[in-house]
């Protein structure tokens, strides 16, 4: 397979650190059927790749994204006009109904293996919002702006937010920004703990890129791969005995690794640690309930 | 079906808001049978009702609701009291048990697809605490009390509320709540996110309201009802593939309805939307997990 | 069974209260086998003693716990180390693998029908810091200092802590602490509600003891150990109507309960109440999705 050029992001790796930047800067990085695919393109390269160890994804310009390209008009949703049904035929169909495109982005994000880290620099609204939700953590800067306003255009939160915003910032505060589909700033973002902290704008990707070399430096590859997984899997799960279910196989498995004498002599030694082992080579496939890495558009 | 009076609460609706108000202001409006009835039919009528678009319960006088009342004494909760059994004998069993009073009331106000707003304005104490739980915005007035006062009476939090209120405001602030029965004031309420805003008395109401027009300016009612239905419905589901799969659905179907051309078309001309579909006639049910309207006393 | 003398914890009982104090000081109180052991002892016993009503817990001299004991060294977590493996040949083992011994003492912790009260004096590292994320209330001196350091020993985070730490803090500050791996201070844990409050060193058990004795003092015994279980048991109920059928069990059995007369009468006559009921004798045994005691090793 040859590799694909991306025409509406840009990705690239460096240090460690996957980049995937929205890159639409004219339309404020408006979502389309070309960018979902390619996002998901993105992060399975993330995903596969040993070299990244952690993904940062910002936008181009002054917005984030602002939301689907609304240049279809009235149909831009509408799964029968001919224009949206050629472009996803391929993206296939769930319970009868075609598939959210916002949907396979997000869950491609919730599969990939490697932390993802929002960096919000401007207007993030409808989708522009829901697919910063899998990511595991959301910076945004102090110009950023943020709406759930799908109940003003007639539809209805997606993307499988649903499922993530009320995790992440509590059913009440959920419940207030969907239903009145309010566009807010960035500091009832932060009081509401949609995102984790504000900085202004030229400290927005810095910040972002220290998180990110915090853990290149300091972690095993396969212990945060298997990590974020565990711990997205197991808010789905009933009891915490599904939890020591899994526990005690990853315990099991990465006790005899090289990963984790390599852990405990570094820290014995006072050092610096250097870990053998790779996602690629390692990671321990042991939970059933979550995906183990993106599945593209299947 | 000829409609019936309220006795213990009062119901009435004007500018697309329904307004609940708890009536017994002489005992400081303490719940009866009789208020559990009355509250099932106001909650469904506020959902049959197309000119509703939200609702707002509060209290008569200084208080939002004391508890259960008590004028029975110690066998107020006994079921085998031939007074309570007599009072409450349409009201079914399950389990073998007869159903929570509480919880009859509680899962009424989730099914009903318009937001509810508590505007708590006294004192909420035991099932008027756990009342409000299942409401999307908890509001309350600077002379607020809470107490999830149970383990005091030798019960257990009902209504649902080991359900609800775990979620609200997580787990360590819940046990520490009801482990103690304390009864504690609307700046700790605030702090431990029970409630999203505290306001001088004459402000809550005012408040509330101000919530329920910006929905019901802005948005779709079938957009606002689905979407309420489906974020309490996925906190409960155990990964956000259950939420994709309702998702798909649910913009498959919005996605050709008149309201979705109207939303896109009057966001693009910058006015005000006039959303032309509604609840009663569009509210696609899709899902099976929350039921998608009250089912009263059944 | 002749009572076995504790040596690397300290277990007593005063005034309602069983204070568990982690007792190796000159170790920082890290974990071992035997502490587990012992520490599921104790809970048992908490658990069985009606003269409990609450657990403290917390640690002997200037630490908490420092995590795993690592004088093993790169072979401390490897179950096929012949020492390690002696150790725990009675343990058992869950879906083929040794059981995490973390998860042995968390889940009995979880298991425990007394509310239990972390009193976090100074580090509480590894399994240090996931030790406390079962029990039900978290309190931190200001020397406290956190660390879910597990992915920089080529671990993951065990003793369920997968499932209690998002659920605890959300998911995105437990997803930063995890992969970052990052020590953190008192102040970090209360911004990010790892902990409920952060104290003086000299304030912190009066406070905790200040919690247990108004559990103590004011409240049925039997309602707060069921609550205790009702409350974990649904956070991870699909829906709040499996807790309508709970609740209705609950109220139904406790509503003619000498306790509940007490409970009313008591408050009626606003006198202080002198529950008859206790938890060995009156528990309700209702809740199938969590254990109703510890169950020990098996």
């Amino acid at each position: 397979m040859t590799e694909q050029a991306y025409t509406e992001i840009a990705y690239e790796v460096s240090d460690g650190v996957a980049t995937i930047t929205l890159d639409r800067p004219d339309r404020l990085n408006a979502f389309t059927t070309t960018m979902m695919r390619e996002l998901v393109r993105a992060y399975a390269a993330a995903d596969a790749d040993d070299a990244v160890r952690a993904v940062v994804v910002t936008g181009r310009g002054r917005g984030f994204c602002a939301g689907a390209d609304l240049q279809r008009g009235g149909s831009t949703f509408n799964a029968e006009d001919p224009g949206r049904a050629a472009e996803r035929r391929d993206i296939g169909t769930i319970g009868g109904a075609p598939r959210d495109g916002g949907g396979v982005t997000s869950l491609t994000t919730a599969a990939c293996r490697k932390p993802v880290i929002a960096a919000i620099n401007g207007p993030a609204v409808g989708i522009g919002a829901t697919m910063t939700l899998p990511m595991d953590i959301r910076l945004a800067s102090e110009t950023a702006k943020f709406g759930f306003v799908f109940a003003r255009r007639g539809l209805v939160p997606e993307a499988a937010s649903s499922w993530f915003l009320p995790r992440i910032v509590g059913i009440s505060q959920a419940m207030e920004w969907v239903a009145t589909g309010r566009v807010f700033g960035a500091e009832e973002a932060l009081a509401g703990r949609l995102v984790s902290k504000v900085l202004p704008p030229e400290e927005l990707l810095p910040y972002a890129y220290g998180i990110a070399q915090e853990i290149a430096e300091n972690t095993s590859a396969v212990s945060v791969a298997l990590s974020k997984q565990m711990l997205w899997a197991m808010l789905g799960a009933d009891t915490p005995w599904e939890a020591h279910r899994v526990d005690s196989q990853a315990i099991y498995r990465l006790g005899q690794s090289a990963d984790v004498v390599e852990g405990v002599q570094s820290f014995l030694e006072k050092r610096a640690p250097a870990f053998p082992n790779t996602v690629s080579a390692d990671y321990p496939d042991i939970l059933e309930r979550w995906p183990s890495r993106p599945a593209g558009m299947d």
